[in-house]
């Protein structure tokens, strides 16, 4: 399958889907998993493929929140890991937050390939028993109680529109990664970052790392105005699409 | 696979997904297909997830100018047959086109696989030994040199822009079906029709049927102004994305 000509002026994107399809192959990403990851291409293609100035300022936030939590959280999934375990094992560095494996289409065997993903990018996974703490169907609402579970700030990126709501309702404050604004994960999220996943960790980790040296003392802002990063999005798509014919 | 609660918003959209998958097992699909698929869900969202009236003027002129032909030839791959299998049947019936197995990631046991999934659906499918007629490099140059070769008219549902690009420049009329505007697919294409495969294809055969009912002598247009329908899409994006925060 790696006959894709270095020539074809998609290479790149090409190469990406080449690698979670190998990854698909062994499992860590999930077949449906390949066709999120085409609606993602989709509208990176629509803003830009680059942060927009929008999201960074969302990246901003979240990092400031992940370091107020009293109990911060990355759930990760399949897609994630695949895509984004070196930017992983960063973010946890620079914030100090707990990583816990939380799969759509989840078996223990996927659990054990995508934590072995993660490890060998150096991510210290937190893994237990695991009970339905999330109100879902099926086995979307299990995660760990001391995990998951417990914590007060939670970044799940790719993540599904009824967890998301899910983890929203009960109370947690929810970051999410996702390049789709008007995707229902993206308009539930307490701060949606609307920027590529590759893109955004490394962002957060930076800033987490400059706010960590600045030493201030660093308060949980007491509202969020999610809205303002769709807008900002919808802005940058709307560009995009202005120009498509010049 | 198949745990979906029917609660879940996006049902329909999962579920044929999930079909795909199905298919990306047996191999009609390629893994890079899936994400693909993904592509054209994020922009069948955009313009509404219905036939956009743009669109049915491209589907309508597509049937003329099929009738119109010579030798026209719907050139079918992994994808297309996988979602759309009786449309190609119908289409072919209404128009008399030949209908020939293509593939961007092309092995003898896939174009097997994709005959017999057309075939189970009541397509006439061409074989025969194939030549490098179109100027590409690898196996993508590859088709039959009296199916395509030959063609003065070809249907490419879902095509890579490099082989809609080299087809055009062959001199033939090349009528797309892809969600994305933007795509070079779309941009190269002659007529390019911006709407979903399954109801983009039956829209084209009961034109097909109309016209034929109706006896007139189809003429061949002289020309044609594909950005025309690229523009009318693009507005039913931005129609979308105005209300997407209301």
């Amino acid at each position: 399958m790696s006959d894709i000509p270095k020539s074809h002026p998609r290479y790149k994107s090409l190469m990406t889907r080449q690698r979670l399809a190998e990854h698909a192959v062994t499992g860590v990403v999930s077949m449906e998993g390949l066709t999120s990851h085409g609606r993602g291409e989709a509208f990176d293609y629509l803003i830009g493929e680059k942060t927009p100035a929008v999201a960074l300022e969302a990246e901003k936030l979240a990092a400031r929140v992940l370091l107020a939590a009293r109990h911060p959280v990355l759930s990760i999934n399949g897609n994630t890991a695949a895509l984004a375990a070196p930017q992983i094992a960063e973010l946890q560095q620079a914030s100090g937050a707990e990583v816990e494996v939380n799969l759509f289409h989840r078996t223990e065997e996927r659990i054990t390939l995508v934590t072995n993903v993660l490890r060998d990018a150096g991510v210290v996974v937190s893994e237990g028993p695991v009970e339905r703490c999330v109100p879902l169907p099926h086995d979307r609402g299990l995660c760990r109680p001391e995990g998951i579970g417990n914590a007060d700030v939670v970044l799940v990126p790719l993540e599904d529109g009824d967890r998301c709501e899910a983890l929203v309702g009960m109370g947690k404050i929810v970051i999410t990664v996702d390049l789709n604004p008007l995707d229902r994960t993206s308009k539930m999220a307490t701060i949606p970052i609307i920027d590529e996943v590759t893109r955004a960790l490394p962002n957060i980790a930076a800033e987490c790392r400059r706010l960590r040296a600045a030493g201030d003392t660093l308060v949980m802002p007491e509202s969020f105005d999610g809205k303002y990063f769709l807008a900002g999005a919808i802005d940058a798509i709307a560009e995009t699409l202005h120009h498509a014919l010049d």
